[in-house]
């Protein structure tokens, strides 16, 4: 498999990272193809789509075996499904799917570049393909989604009070909290107490969760 | 990348094969995994989903070159698009990406096997990833589709005089009627005296097309 492209955002670590793509939307990103695809001719077209299907490389999550059930998050991270009825990373090839909104196509010092909004991506990780999202054949609103659709979606509210995040400029502050609001807690933590660290943007942010409260306890400037 | 499956299908060759998956909803197929994989605990909780992706490889579209631009069949097979901003089976990775529709899970010698339809893949395919369709990240009925939301979509009228078809039992008879009515002769063709040959199902069908009228000239049960 060749590496197309890479993409650059700020999600320098796994943890926070959206569990889906398009789920806070006021994440961007930029995908930068390698020297070999770095050829302006073969996006032609692409600006009349709105979305894009990026195949990438689960590259934090490599392993040499495979489990065939996986617990995911959305389930509390205590019930096991087929990891083929679920979107993990833990899977036979390391290959995710992700649809992202494309938000512009520039031209920069490392050659055409894609914007695109909503990517569950890490920084940094390598890019298989990427394909138009074609609406006559990718969308099925009637589709059901198992597990999906029954979980719950339990949306944190993000509590401020020493207004800290306000020495981030927007669209990064917006980007941040709906990040916090979707619960960047690993599965199964419930301790008020606890401090967690997550890294985003040149930021460590750390908080505690309450309930359905999260609240940031300190915002440090990444050295 | 590990094999984890095969299709299994009446499309004998690449001719005819709809240009996307979900054109022809008739259209089944069978979903056997490879030794390896074959566990039903890997799809446990699938059944709950309608719809799936599949990864896979353009088994039959292998190149060791790649070119920035395509021209889709669907723009005349005389414009050039680039490569990204197509599905075409001509790119740097070999990877196709469908969304099919699970039918039923069964049980069988072969193991757990997933029917599914629509499939737009040659039969023999290897499978390299099986991912549920989530309708709440992968669903985007306000999606722009590029050119594919402007070309036309010429179906034909599919005459069969000689009721040659009835030999063919449902429901593998509407598959090919609506195998047929995408117009499985390649672009640039336009020879109204010129009779196409395509196996499908174990059948040789041959036929003519003029203008937006397909008719049926033969059908011969295949060796």
């Amino acid at each position: 498999m060749k590496v197309i492209a890479h993409i650059h955002n700020d999600f320098p670590t796994k943890f926070g990272i959206p569990r889906q793509a398009g789920l806070v939307e006021e994440l961007r990103a930029e995908i930068v193809f390698t020297q070999e695809y770095r050829n302006p001719e073969a996006l032609r077209g692409i600006e009349g789509f709105s979305h894009l299907w990026l195949i990438w490389e689960f590259s934090a999550a490599r392993r040499d075996t495979w489990s065939p059930t996986v617990r995911p998050p959305r389930l509390g991270g205590n019930t096991r499904m087929g990891v083929f009825a679920t979107r993990s990373p833990f899977r036979p090839n390391p290959l995710g799917l992700s649809c992202v909104r494309l938000t512009a196509v520039r031209e920069t010092e490392q050659g055409t570049v894609l914007e695109v909004a909503g990517a569950d991506l890490m920084d940094g990780t390598p890019i298989y393909d990427i394909k138009p999202y074609i609406p006559y054949s990718d969308c099925h609103p009637e589709a059901s989604g198992g597990f999906t659709d029954t979980a719950d979606d339990f949306l944190l509210h993000v509590s401020d009070p020493a207004s800290l995040l306000e020495q981030i400029p927007e669209p990064r502050r917006s980007a941040l909290t709906g990040v916090l609001s979707h619960d960047p807690r690993p599965s199964y933590q419930n301790d008020p107490e606890r401090v967690y660290g997550m890294a985003f943007g040149g930021y460590d942010v750390r908080f505690r969760v309450s309930g359905h409260v999260l609240t940031i306890v300190e915002l440090v400037k990444s050295s």
